[in-house]
């Protein structure tokens, strides 16, 4: 995996050079040179380069970066023709200059050309080490030290600086997000790199988990370029306790292949790149307000946050609701310390609610102090770690004073307290709100959306599985194995497998399941059959020696007719599991970002239609695993649930474990696998796959390596 | 059924008497006063009824009801201490004015003797028939005819009337939906009853469903008194092409009781009131904002609208990120005709996205006609039903010419427009769409959430089943029947029941099972055993004679050991089903405020974990019982999936039917029944309960008036 690039120069560089620089008024060349020469800091100079100008604006101007005078030049921003870019980034290479960005258009997203141009620059920067940030995006904006590398001409105006640290793909939605945080914590440092032909979105995390002023993470993705790589860079982050909230737009559909096995269909891409945020720690939100939102919050936590909620209001129809959003969101009510009761007591009529949810009634309203009072002493009670403070109607100067209130109680405490400001107009006290800095929601369920995405957000001790290599991209057809290869090849993994022979003749079969012990289960052995059952090639619960023969006779004739293309390897017969086990999915499929991931879910025929499915990067650790376990709605049944005894967790567990050691293994050959049931048994009964399939890369070793079945 | 009130006279009363009108000035009885004479128009008098004044702001006052002039006094307020009401309601029915609207606090809400004066006056109401509005409520607003019969001190505000009809239950927050609607379609009649001893939401439900002015119907609802009213009210909003928007508070739990079977608690009270306004076409939503959202879309609807969504905006970002929610909410984007892509490559730049999802790109920011002109292009489009415009940026005066253009349009087509301003700033072109009615969203999720909630609103041509009757509340502690027994008593009732034996001795079982053919199942007879797993009872899938004999013994051995309490009346001997079938479930409970309810799901061990169920009133129609089977998530499975045939679903409809109407018959002695399993075979295989609770009324008979088992 390639290293992060460390960005200290590019963040805060002394010299710049402006390739592309013009003189012509409100051209992008001239409004790139102004917003560095005029509105940013930049400690050192400001070379333009244009070989049309001996001056812009007064200033001097040179033909060439070659021509530049002697100068150590940390960043050169390129603003010039597609055509001309690779000569430039080949005298930036020859200068030494470390990292140029490339802002122009007409590359990768134009087409071929564009293309070939991209690779060449990707070989350039392996070659030279030169570090190149674009081609076609908006530039770089480190608000907080007032440098703006680029041509907007919002820039001039992005003045609230803040510990939010932002990375997005597609600039455009980035401002969004900079309008939205105008006020209160806004944005330090924000990346927007277009192609990312070399730096991409892990450098960026990479940087701000790194960066002490950068206290929150908020992406913006439309794709996954290095999986590895990004989910590296959000171990760091995580490792850094710095929280990453992303909104990943535009779900590729590109990684779902028509899989063979149904494992792939079911994760698809987007449930993946879901499952791996869940995974390293990230936030995933669904919309732009949000991503504002949760990352606003996050800033605002303090260790007390999550105690517990209070909703505090002064209408016993908002506290109602409130308290019912906030439980199905299942965020934990605070349960008042005695002190604050006392104090409510005092400042409240008596036919107020004292208990969470607060109801003080509108007779507080007209008075601001004892409303200041009252929050200040629900602050101070040390079960409350937030205040859920919604505003039901706009009144004017009344509710002008309530909003001061919350403001100045909010200054003092370290009480997270999030007002609500649920009319739609949007008056005094909702200005005030705002250009205090506290984000007032707009509506109870974004407020409580946010919260519970915010909120339950911290570092758990984890142990992660090291995963340093990345998959080959899977190519062409591979092969699948038969059930009786498979789960020889699983056996001999040390995987647990029911006892069973494959038989040549009905006869054999009905020797053989007299041996096993009745009832035994029968079914085809055939490379080419990946859903026997389909094929009537499956029978289930055979009780005797001749119900053996019939089977034998039955599962031929069934398969010859629906699948008259299949050889007929034999016939597997297995000794039968106990009834009342469990039936779960465990699968392994390919994804063309994050490498080999495993599916658990409940198993059978609810694999595509009840869709209870997770999924993990491989290799699991055994808390990645445990994890797992409890993520599926099913999760309950295997605790055990109308008196059954709990499931055989600790075998699931190393079953899951042994199949992540065996897709870990041969991650090369390997293109899926689906043990579809696992038989759980009770506790101490064991985990066992009764079906299993295997599909191979393309020239891999059908026995990979192993002694062969 | 109480039939629905006739409100005609007190919505629009020629004469009203305020009993509690006050001279003092800023007293609730001078403000209601104050609202009827100087902010109504109330086209006859206005009475004062106070025997502390002579006059009140130069008009004369009376001293009691009974001594007010002749005159047809349509509506008398009430605002007097609750001692004092049920006499003047007295002297209101002796003089035969109609309506009383009782707005003093002090009854149920404060404890027994409220509870005792409500009592009183909900007689008075029926043995007068005078109607009662309250108590315990802050009055009635009719804002489309200026008529405030209340005391707030805002009502004088409640200026912009529209077609939006609202009934809250605890009316504080009707205010909030008030200040929402101030622009665009307001409201035009606001009921909110209190504690509502007499008239209730489903009588003002009723009067909109049939007032020609009112084109939706808003609730905020608390609680539900009267189920089978409520549904009937439904009902007829829903025959007259009247959507209703509800909003559930306080979801309370009262109505679930520790049930015997699983039934009751899987379906819960708030499940209950869901699954009611989804099957009378109600729009259920989740937080106020949404409420307002979804009743104003509603307005503006126009049959066009659900053809398709187009999504038009200037940024690429934009765009993929509302198509992704869009999507994801299964809202159906729209086929450009070829027209309409010819107009906009016309206005257009070639590197603009003419297909839909439309990004214009920022060229066309400056141009705010030929903006008008591509939306007038993409409303012509008959394919276009409604037209999505996120908006992602303040750009001051250049989103002030955007907003401008938007509204133009609006003014123009029958194509819904749905602005929405996705930046902070909330400037000039935010307050332009507003004032212009067009409530534009502040979020892609919350429009996209509304309109998929508004959009497929249609009446279906629906046969519904009547439902005349209330069911007696439950009380005391009934009893339960053996499975047996419920067998029996199914079997009498048609429904297709599993051959099978009680047998007494091991011998009998034995003897049994070789009658009934291998394999069978062996299950405990005993009245007190509800789950018989847990208690060891049951044995499936036995294979011989001596495998029937060894299963007595063992059930006996289990059951005396984990219920030492119970009296085993036998081993029930069944056939046992062939395998492959698949399991659901069909329970009935009682639910406090609709009656016998009908659930129907997965079945099995999933019934508690996986909750995958769905509910309906009973009686049910043909209609009822198909719609049901696709409303859970398993639907999929009995459709088939993995090449397995497709469940028996006439049967499975028959079965639910007969279910319906055998609840529906017994309704009086029936608390509970839960079938579960019920297996469903392949077509034409059938549909059969393996079990069956049946739990009654105390009271009741256990034969329920058939032959006894």
């Amino acid at each position: 995996m390639k290293p992060f690039a460390d960005l200290s120069r590019f963040i805060n560089p002394r010299n710049v050079a402006v390739v592309g620089a013009s003189a012509r008024e409100s051209s992008q060349g001239r409004r790139l040179y102004d917003n560095l020469v005029l509105h940013s800091s930049v400690p050192g100079e400001v070379y333009a380069v244009n070989p049309a100008y001996q001056e812009i604006g007064g200033r001097p101007c040179w033909p060439s970066i070659s021509a530049l005078p002697e100068a150590e030049i940390d960043v050169a921003l390129i603003m010039i023709n597609a055509t001309l870019v690779l000569d430039a980034l080949r005298q930036c290479a020859a200068r030494g200059i470390p990292f140029a960005v490339v802002m122009t258009s007409g590359f990768s997203e134009a087409g071929e050309e564009g293309q070939r141009l991209e690779r060449e620059i990707a070989q350039l920067c392996e070659s030279t080490g030169l570090h190149v940030y674009g081609p076609n995006c908006p530039g770089f904006v480190n608000v907080r030290d007032r440098l703006g590398m680029t041509f907007s001409p919002a820039f001039k105006d992005d003045l609230n600086a803040g510990s939010i640290g932002l990375a997005t793909q597609g600039g455009g939605l980035g401002r969004n997000l900079l309008q939205g945080l105008s006020f209160g914590q806004g944005v330090g440092l924000w990346f927007s790199a277009g192609n990312e032909v070399d730096l991409e979105i892990p450098d960026f995390i990479a940087h701000m988990a790194n960066d002490p002023k950068i206290s929150v993470i908020a992406l913006l993705m439309e794709g996954v370029k290095h999986g590895r790589r990004l989910t590296a860079a959000l171990e760091l982050a995580r490792a850094r306790n710095k929280p990453v909230v992303v909104l990943k737009v535009g779900r590729s559909e590109a990684g779902v292949r028509a899989a063979q096995s149904h494992t792939a269909s079911v994760a698809g891409t987007a449930a993946v790149n879901s499952a791996v945020f869940r995974q390293f720690g990230a936030i995933e939100v669904d919309d732009l307000d949000q991503l504002l939102a949760a990352s606003r919050l996050l800033t605002r936590i303090t260790p007390k946050s999550g105690n517990g909620l209070c909703i505090y209001t002064f209408s016993g129809g908002t506290a109602a609701l409130a308290a019912d959003i906030a439980g199905a969101a299942g965020l934990p009510m605070a349960v008042f310390a005695p002190e604050t009761k006392a104090a409510l007591c005092k400042l409240l009529p008596d036919f107020a609610s004292m208990d969470n949810p607060v109801d003080t009634t509108a007779d507080i309203l007209r008075n601001p102090e004892a409303s200041a009072a009252c929050l200040r002493a629900i602050c101070a009670d040390p079960q409350v770690g937030t205040v859920l403070f919604p505003i039901p109607m706009d009144y004017g100067s009344i509710t002008d004073g309530m909003a001061q209130a919350i403001a100045t109680v909010a200054a003092e405490t370290d009480t997270l307290i999030v007002p609500v400001w649920m009319s739609r107009r949007l008056g005094g006290g909702f200005q005030l709100l705002e250009t205090a800095g506290l984000l007032p929601f707009l509506s109870l369920s974004d407020a409580i959306a946010a919260l519970s995405k915010a909120i339950p957000w911290k570092l758990p001790a984890h142990e992660s599985a090291a995963a340093p290599q990345q998959m080959a991209a899977a190519a062409g057809k591979g092969c699948m194995l038969s059930e009786a290869a498979a789960k020889s090849l699983l056996r001999e993994a040390g995987l647990p497998i029911p006892e069973g022979v494959v038989a040549a003749s009905a006869a054999q079969a009905a020797q053989e399941a007299e041996r096993l012990g009745f009832p035994v289960v029968m079914k085809v052995v055939s490379a080419q059959i990946a859903h026997k059952t389909e094929a009537g090639g499956v029978k289930l619960g055979i009780a005797s020696a001749s119900a053996a023969r019939d089977a034998y006779a039955a599962i031929h004739e069934s398969v010859a007719r629906h699948r008259p293309d299949a050889t007929i390897d034999g016939i597997l017969v297995e000794r039968m599991l106990p009834p009342g086990g469990r039936e779960v999915l465990v699968g392994v499929h390919s994804d063309a970002a994050f490498g080999l991931v495993l599916t658990f879910g409940l198993g059978g025929i609810f694999v595509e239609t009840i869709r209870d499915v997770a999924h993990r990067m491989i290799p699991l650790s055994r808390h990645d695993a445990r994890a797992l376990l409890g993520e599926i709605r099913y999760a309950e049944v295997l605790d055990g649930v109308r008196g059954q005894a709990p499931a055989d967790l600790t075998a699931l567990e190393d079953l899951i474990l042994r199949v992540s050691d065996f897709a870990w293994s041969h991650r090369d050959a390997l293109q899926e696998m689906e043990l579809n049931p696992v038989w759980v048994g009770a506790e101490g009964q064991g985990a066992m796959p009764l079906d299993a399939l295997i599909g191979l890369r393309p020239g891999a070793d059908p026995a990979l390596g192993q002694r062969q079945p």
